[in-house]
Parts: structure tokens; C-alpha cells; sequence
């Protein structure tokens, strides 16, 4: 296998990138060809990932496409004492067999995306258990200020508005820190909350006589809505275990905007690449694809298949009333291949007006040929000449 | 031996406290019966100790008069890794010897103060040694909160004037209140530079479900100045292994204000006793006292002699010059058997004006019958129907 060239190397693991810190840093270590070490740390509570965990992962993965050692990091140390103060009585200490539990469920599900054979999985309790106060915790403590400290985002707030910030909180940042001591980590990743975080590791290696690890952050990802970040609390995600047919039907309630998004970080497609895809195929057909690909990466290409052949089966081929009024595209709603829905949901009886159709396209409650539909313009391109709208129990045939 | 009642403890103890919180739990404990537990913290570096450090070490001996257990903790905790962010170069780390051998030292210093069999002489390191990060530290840290320790005066100042705090050294603190869990403390005694500290170890006994520990304060000792506090490097100090005649001679020197506020921080007479001897015995005859009282307690009783003897032959019966002038005390220079010496050089040709008289006694550049004299106002008492009074060359000798 011929590697490719810096610039190749870098503008693939560049893509979807929040921040790199620094980028200059990463093209020489590079460009030393020595196997690089990529630190990235995960919650030790019982893991139930969504396609939001994958953005990290497929980063990571990308680093092991070019030959690179990923340390899957699994942060055990709070854990084992749940909340030390006390205060917060669900968070009661995990046992030691309750976290390997939890770690052969996270790789149960995250070696679907990375490769094994290049993962260290490990565990801070490894070598911060071992940390003794006088002789590591205070050395350690000795290197960083309580100022800088408290200038991170949520610590700057608490501290302003008096909630209290206990003592034990300032360590977990420098204890972070130090695993990437411990682990001689080349690149530490995570998501763009985790920067202040990722930065102290930089600065404690160097007090360490470590050279500063490279930070490299990942977007939090838009959930299914477009807007807040997807989240199992919000509803708005899609789960890396749920059946096939449940993922696909999720990636096509979309809308186009942020299927382009996905594509960018959900997949291995380069840019290039999806701007072309982007240019040259109709979005519903992209969104096909990109379900197709996420069902194929968590299950397998057959059952994306069968996926597929369900969604057209139940979805897009539903049971459609009989007797629909069929309405021809008003003149001048067409322009350029596109239609304005907003604007022509009110000419054929399906919205009161511009504003109430824009309402109810964003809630969600506009479907065409089968598939919400929550853009304003939508492409006509690829659709047979007709187009089957439905809001509620309310269908038109529009064709031209 | 009967003890005496919980009210004349109390007053015992109390006499020279700077502060005591609480003072009724103290009165509790001492009801209890129970022998307490009175700790302090001392400095594992070469001790050198002056009067001034004597001051919370006899009121410790307080507590064992009335049969209670001293623990003389020797903070070799920090020590044993010296600065450990590397800036202070200054602060290597002492080795285990050095600190016994400092301890030895000590031992050989406190024991003049101190009751050898109801002392218990501790490293902090013997339990601080043991803390691991995980147990230990984590929990120990969860108890506080950053903003209590920044209200810490030379915190807080630090803080406001944009000058590091290294996170380690919020740990200290924390690190000695844990010393009083570890210790089972009932009272901490220290300097009133320390009470943030000892209401810590207040706390967080509490928080280990101690009943907290009562801290007592005691003040800070002046100088021969009577100014600024006693230090070695302001050089007013009398240090506790100077030879007797020179702490004989120190003593002599010192204003009669002073002298009976070291009456009340370096002997074990009551407040009534002192109010007595203010009253009935000459100034000059109790400062005699109280240098006898000090180098014995430091030498012996015999030394105190010699050194008493020494100061007369040397010091007071110092050659006088032929000739002085005798004049008598003029009229109205007396009031109520006390001589206002500012008044009373301008008169006999010892100084320019009482201002000028002033400064000079303030400057100590006054002797009256052998010995300086700070003081605006001098008692005849006691005195043999003369002074011999010396300012710089010039000598009289004023009679009545």
C-alpha cells in the first residue's frame, strides 16, 4: 500500500474538523512517518451510542486508515468513586466488574467503526490509581494555576455567579492531563466542549518533557431537528443498535441541508467528493444512499438492502387514498427546477397562507412522494412529473 | 492533685489568647474529663526558636499543667518534596535525616517548655504518606470548595492582583485539616496567622465525623522594639539558646509597657498576679523579675543568678565619669511619685525640648541608673533619692 502524500493525509483527517491545534505540528509528525498516538477518552457508564458518539470515532478511524494507533481511553478513574462529596446520591461509585462490563459493550459497538487491530483500549485507573499524594499529586498539582484553571467556560460561570466548585473539580482536568503523560499521546480528539480540557494536556506534557500533544476537536453533531445537538434526551438521534429499518426510515425524514452535513461527517466521503454528489444527484436519491450507508456501517450491506426495500414498501408506496384531487403546478411556481412549497402549499388548498405553510413544513407535517419534507424549496428533478403532497389527512396530486 | 474548677481552667487557658472558637465547646470538653488532645504545627525546617515561638509553646504547656496531651506535629509533609514546581530553587527537598535531625533539635528546645510524658511528637507524613489520588485525595478535595480557600487574606490577594496560585497549594490546607482527622484533635492551636487554616481542619473534621476541633489563637509576640513583631531578621529578637547574660541584658532593655505584656505571654502568672505586681512592685524591680524568670526557664535558676549578678557588676555599676553635675529634681517635675522624663531632660540640659526629649527616649538613647529607659514617665519608687541619668556624653545627677 502506497501511503499518500502529506497534503492527502492531512486534508482527509482535516475534514469535519472543528479546530487543530496545531496544524503545522500535526503535518511534521506526520511527515516523521513514526506510527502516531491518538488518545481520545470515553465515559465509563453503560454506553448506548448514537450516530452523534460515531463523529469522534470515524476521526479516529481515520487516523488508523493512514497506520495510525488509536488509545481508546475508557476514564474509570471518577467512576470507582462515584460523587465523592456525596451530594449527588445517583452517582453512587461503579464496581470494577460493572465497568469491564461497560467496556465490552462499548467495543461490542465501536469496533463497528474502528479496527481493531489498531485500538488500545485502556483504563486511567492503570496509572492514576497508583498516583500517591505527596509524591504525584502535588508535583502534578505544582504545574498549573488556579486562575487558568478557572478561566474554562462552565468553571468562569459557576465561580462568577457563586456556585460553589469543590476542590476535587480542578484535578479532573489535570488528571486528564496527565493520562495523556501516561500514554505518550501524540493527538488527543474530542469534541469542541472538551478543548480547555485537551489544551491543559498539551501544557502538562511539556512540563513533563513530553512534546504537547496535537487537539484536535470534532463538531457536536445537529440532531435529526437540524437544530439542537442530537441527544438521547431530546429524541432526536438515531442509535447505533436500532434496527436497520428504524435507522433508514430516520436518516430520510432529513432535511437536505443536513444530510449534506452528515455526509461530511458520517461518512468516509471526502469533500470533493460530496460536492460532486452534491451537484450531480437528485437529494432524495443522496438521502437513499447516505440511510443505505449508515445501516450498512452498523449492520451490514444486506440489511441496509432490506431496509431499503421496506422503506419503498411502507413508506414511500403507502396506502394512498383514493379519489385525490389532482391539481396542475401553478404557473410560476416552478423556477429553475425548483418549487417553492411554502408558496405553493396556499395556492392548492393545503396551507392558509405563506407563513402557516412555512410553519408546517418546519414541524414537520409536510410529506411528499411518502417522505417528510422540511425545506422550502424541493427539486423536481427525479420526480416522475407528479408530485404526492400530504398535510394530515389532507393529499394533493400535483403534475405538470 | 485536685483541679481546680472549669471557670479558673478556662481562665487559665484563656489568659493571652488571641481568640477562641468556640469557647463554650472548649468549657464542654474540659467538663468531659476526657484528657484532650491540643495539636500545633511546627516547621520541619533547622529551628532556631526565639521568644516569640515560645509564646504558643507555653500556652500548649497550659494544657498539659492541667493534664492534657500536647501533639507537636512536625509538617514534614512538604518537605519531603521541597518546591515542587521547580521555580523556588532556593527550597530543595530535605531528606529524611535532615528532618530527623531538625526534629532532634526541636525536641532539645520544646522540651524547656514542654512536659516530655504528655507529649506526642508526629510527622504528618505517617498518614499523608498514605494517601492515595483516588481514595484519598479526590474525596478529601470534595469537601471544599475553591472559593472558600481564595477567601484566604494572601489568597485572595494574590488572586485580585492577577499573581499565580498554583493548584497545589490549595491542597495544603486541606492537607493539614486532614492532619487534625488523622490526629483525632480536640483544640488546634496557632499563631492568628494561621486561623484560616485551623477553622479548615474545623471543618473538615466535621465533614469525617469528628466533633470539630476548638482552635485557639495565640497573638503574635512584638519585639525588643515593642513595635514590630519578634524575627530573627529584623534582629529584635532573644533567641532561646543565647547565653544568660545576653537574654539577661536583652530583657533589661525593653519598655515597661512591654515588659508586662511579656509577663503575660512568656510566664505562667495569672492576669491577677500580674495586675498586682504592676502595682506593687517598681518597674525596674520586675523587669529584673521577668529576665530572671526567662533565663531560667531556658538555662536554670542558678544560670539567672549569675547572669542577674553579671548585668549589676558590668551593666549598672558601670564606671561612672567624676564630677557630674548634681542638680536637684526641679519643682513640679513630680507628680504622684512619677517623673515625666520628657519634661524633665529639657530642664537639666539633656536635651533641646521635650519633643527633642522625646525622640531620644523613643531612640533609647536614655539611661537612667544603668539601664535604657523608653518610657515617657518613670517611678521614683524604689529608686534611692537619685537618678543617674546618661544621654549620649552627657551625665547628671538629679536628687530630692
Amino acid at each position: 500500500v502506497t501511503q499518500p502524500g502529506i497534503d492527502e493525509q492531512l486534508a482527509y483527517l482535516r475534514k469535519g474538523m472543528a479546530e487543530i491545534i496545531r496544524e503545522e505540528e500535526l503535518r511534521e509528525r506526520l511527515a516523521g512517518g513514526r506510527k502516531l498516538r491518538v488518545k481520545a477518552g470515553f465515559d465509563p457508564t453503560a454506553p448506548d451510542l448514537h450516530l452523534g458518539h460515531t463523529v469522534l470515532l470515524r476521526k479516529l478511524k481515520h487516523f488508523q486508515d493512514l497506520g495510525h494507533t488509536v488509545i481508546f481511553l475508557i476514564g474509570d478513574f471518577t467512576a470507582l468513586i462515584g460523587d465523592p462529596s456525596g451530594r449527588n446520591v445517583t452517582r453512587p461509585p461503579m464496581t470494577r466488574e460493572q465497568i469491564e462490563a461497560n467496556a465490552e459493550t462499548y467495543k461490542a459497538q465501536v469496533f463497528k467503526i474502528l479496527d481493531r487491530e489498531r485500538t488500545e483500549v485502556r483504563f486511567n485507573s492503570e496509572w492514576l490509581g497508583k498516583m500517591k499524594f505527596i509524591e504525584d499529586v502535588i508535583p502534578l498539582c505544582s504545574r498549573y494555576t488556579v486562575a487558568r484553571l478557572l478561566e474554562r467556560e462552565d468553571f468562569a460561570k459557576r465561580f462568577r455567579e457563586g456556585q460553589p466548585i469543590s476542590v476535587h473539580e480542578l484535578l479532573y482536568p489535570l488528571a486528564q492531563a496527565y493520562d495523556s503523560v501516561a500514554l505518550q499521546a501524540d493527538v488527543e480528539m474530542g469534541g469542541t466542549d472538551q478543548k480547555f480540557n485537551l489544551l491543559v494536556g498539551r501544557e502538562i506534557q511539556r512540563d513533563y518533557g513530553q512534546p504537547p500533544q496535537i487537539v484536535a476537536t470534532m463538531p457536536l453533531l445537529e440532531g435529526l431537528d437540524g437544530v439542537q445537538k442530537m441527544s438521547k434526551s431530546l429524541g432526536n438521534y438515531i442509535g447505533i443498535t436500532e434496527p436497520p429499518e428504524v435507522m433508514y426510515r430516520k436518516v430520510m425524514q432529513i432535511s437536505d441541508e443536513l444530510m449534506y452535513r452528515y455526509y461530511e461527517l458520517l461518512t468516509d466521503l471526502s469533500l470533493a467528493e460530496i460536492a460532486q454528489l452534491k451537484t450531480q444527484m437528485h437529494p432524495m436519491q443522496a438521502k437513499k444512499d447516505l440511510a443505505r450507508r449508515i445501516v450498512a456501517d452498523f449492520h451490514s450491506p444486506e440489511a441496509a438492502e432490506r431496509a431499503a426495500e421496506e422503506f419503498r414498501r411502507v413508506v414511500q408506496e403507502k396506502e394512498v387514498p383514493e379519489g385525490i384531487p389532482a391539481v396542475p403546478l401553478p404557473n410560476g411556481a416552478r423556477s429553475a427546477g425548483v418549487v417553492r412549497m411554502d408558496k405553493l402549499l396556499p395556492q392548492i388548498g393545503l396551507a392558509d397562507s405563506v407563513s402557516d405553510a412555512t410553519r408546517k413544513i418546519k414541524a414537520g407535517a409536510v410529506e411528499v412522494n411518502g417522505v417528510r419534507h422540511r425545506d422550502l424549496g424541493l427539486k423536481l428533478e427525479g420526480t416522475a412529473g407528479q408530485l404526492l403532497i400530504q398535510v394530515g389527512k389532507k393529499w394533493r396530486r400535483v403534475t405538470w
